[in-house]
């Protein structure tokens, strides 16, 4: 498709060539796992294809989403976005991989352009969960998603990894969803438009300019598979027993809490009719609750909450 | 203590024998399980004694919480709740118990006292979630719940059963939690106190009259055992394998979605700073979710599924 086409259009076509990809990529590593595709279609206008792997050798649970949905704004909808009108377009990809080993590391991202009357706008992210903290892996995750942003602007970075610092936390557990990465949302739609939206910062003079952003945007794309599959690679021999097991199944509790409780397109989507079964792709396959769990003082668990809960800049050098 | 004493102290003293007889009840019925108590007290005033028995014999988590907290609402509370100002006194009991064998039903209930400046109300109810329903079960304990409520007001039962079941529903899956029971809030809290409320309906006559509101709440909390455990006797031996299990956990999958979306004192209790610990004691074990699953056609999952959905009249005769 040419560069004249819409860039809804374009911004469709790089999602597809996106979850293709990722599936292609996660299939070639798990070694035995297939995605199975759901395509669907949406009563108001557009659809998907959501695209899950269930018990593969090394993910347990993988789901992929593909949607390209178009319609009217439900009122609470609109009120919730940016712009005016209740016409839209929403496009995008999402994924959470939840690996068998408790040593390799959930990950989730998400890219996505959302077109509401005149406005247009970019968000997403990527954010990493290990259930075992090892420096070095969350030093890779930052340092691949920093040199993304860096081609594009050097001030996307610290930004947007102190946005998903903000975003991904649990207060009621005064914890961190995970070690972060970046989260970002209204990129391009103006000052006027975000007033009263978070974060209340000064926005890049970039941010004028839609193609620079759509470029940004697949940069993260791109960016995904590059910071999270050397960690899969590095992680996916280390021995595990069922203390290990037991921590990443209550670990994993946190995640259900995360996205039920707090997580916008979650909460929002199950509150605006979408589609139910798309939107849980995400849950864990197994997860565990335990009244007052505490990791034991100096243990492994202990110091990898520890690690979660400092927030550190991983990227530094 | 005397029918003199003020009437919020009566009601803290009737829960903390309840609490104190259901887990004398659970623990001989269990056989090899034994609660373990959590005393803690609430910066702002109060506190409680939350009880959970984790790896029973019959229970693979049972937990019952008392509290009796105190102080000045926070503003998010002062909006929710009916009357004014921000003194406020909430004391009551609260379970979930959900058993190991996927046979025996889980089950939930809440009896409170709450009073707000001058006003003061009772709320609560119980409902029970069978992963296999067996009608004569649920029978059993909505005919108990009605008889228990005809005692006192013969419009109750009705009114409460239909509340329940509107309450414990997900509206996302478009199904209910399970077979219901009864539900109630704001029960003597007076008209102009709770205008907007749920539910829009005619209060009874019998609601100017706190000593009888109470005497109708202790007929609720001493009906729980008398409505729940014949059940489990009834079903403790029935056997159940690996697909039962699975069946099981994923159904847990959805009372997990229903606490952390829609359940008040849930959701509620963990942004207005509640004990989190208390709070999430509710949640299952052990959980699973799986991508679109849906129960065989004409299976003993689908029958049961649909006789949930169905939301039958159980008590009728």
């Amino acid at each position: 498709m040419s560069e004249a086409a819409p860039l809804g259009d374009r911004a469709r076509d790089y999602f597809l060539g996106l979850q293709d990809r990722i599936c292609a990529a996660v299939e070639a590593l798990d070694g035995a796992g297939k995605f199975h595709e759901d395509a669907w279609k949406r009563p108001g206008g557009g659809g998907g294809r959501t695209r899950v792997m269930a018990g593969g050798a090394l993910f347990e649970k993988a789901g992929i989403g593909f949607s390209d949905v178009h319609g009217e704004l439900r009122p609470e909808m609109a009120r919730a976005l940016p712009g005016e009108g209740v016409a839209f377009r929403a496009a995008g990809v999402s994924l959470i991989f939840h690996p068998r080993s408790p040593r390799v590391p959930t990950v989730h991202a998400n890219v996505r352009h959302i077109q509401r009357g005149g406005h247009s706008w970019f968000g997403g992210g990527t954010d990493l969960t290990p259930h075992y903290v090892v420096p070095a892996d969350a030093t890779h995750f930052h340092r691949t998603l920093r040199a993304a942003c860096d081609r594009h602007d050097r001030g996307f970075y610290p930004r947007f990894k102190r946005w998903c610092d903000e975003y991904f936390f649990l207060p009621h557990r005064n914890e961190p969803r995970g070690v972060g990465g970046i989260f970002f949302d209204y990129l391009g739609a103006g000052a006027e438009a975000t007033a009263g939206q978070p974060p209340p910062e000064a926005s890049s003079p970039r941010e004028g300019d839609p193609e620079a952003l759509f470029a940004f945007l697949r940069a993260v794309g791109d960016a995904v598979l590059e910071a999270y599959l050397p960690i899969v690679e590095r992680r996916r021999h280390d021995a595990w027993g069922e203390r290990e097991r037991n921590w990443q199944l209550l670990r994993r509790g946190r995640y259900v809490e995360f996205n039920l409780l707090y997580d916008r397109g979650t909460v929002f989507g199950l509150r605006t009719d979408g589609r139910v079964e798309s939107i849980l792709m995400s849950m864990p396959p197994e997860v565990r609750w335990a009244y007052a769990h505490a990791p034991e003082p100096g243990s492994a668990e202990a110091e990898s909450l520890a690690a979660i809960c400092a927030r550190r800049d991983w990227a530094s050098d």
